[in-house]
């Protein structure tokens, strides 16, 4: 997988995921929801339910490249320091249909469809 | 102020700020700090320590506007939901000299220079 432990770790821990598209726009657009509403595949895919993510999703038919920040002061990081943080390069879809939509749709029935984050890189900043 | 109360009420709590810069490449790019590394000015301007932020750096070069996302748990957001989230749109710059500069440098030595971000619209998003 190419999540590591770290980035594993800290996903036991609540905070805010902050997700990045840009497509649609000239500008990019910044979106986000928490940690806690993560669920990680076995073949190491992140899932999240969406409930707007409407200029996500009109980012994503242009382009489905995403970048997003994990930040948690719990888990330490590089040379002892008490914090760590990861900007994750991922593919993007939006699910509505299929497993995975299911599952998640029936931890958090108020979401339209499921985004899909497919890490393509994991970078660990401090 | 520009900053709303809710926002001002969020940053007395721990948690990262996923910043959104893009200028130098065809993709915009992710950094980030902490809450806790906050200041705010009498004027209604973020400060934070920057010693990295080189990619932010040349981004800033080009286009001076950038995104911000901080989400807190702790503080309640629309209709009674426990969490809170801001999109911020802020003008950037890095400062290398003057009394901000000065202060956050006293406060956090290992910075290079200063993320002096002034406050052009806010979004609480949830």
């Amino acid at each position: 997988m190419l999540l590591s432990d770290k980035f594993l770790e800290a996903l036991k821990y609540e905070g805010s995921v902050a997700i990045t598209s840009w497509g649609s726009e000239k500008v990019p657009h910044m979106t986000g929801t928490w940690i806690s509403y993560l669920t990680l595949t076995d073949d190491g895919r992140l899932l999240a339910p969406a409930a707007g993510f409407t200029h996500l999703e009109a980012d994503l038919a242009t382009n489905d490249t995403i970048l997003a920040m994990i930040g948690v002061r719990e888990v330490e990081g590089y040379n002892g320091y008490q914090g760590i943080g990861f900007r994750l390069t991922a593919g993007a879809k939006l699910l509505e249909n299929g497993t995975d939509f299911e599952d998640v749709k029936s931890a958090y029935p108020w979401c339209r469809k499921v985004l899909e984050l497919t890490p393509i890189e994991l970078e660990q900043l401090l």
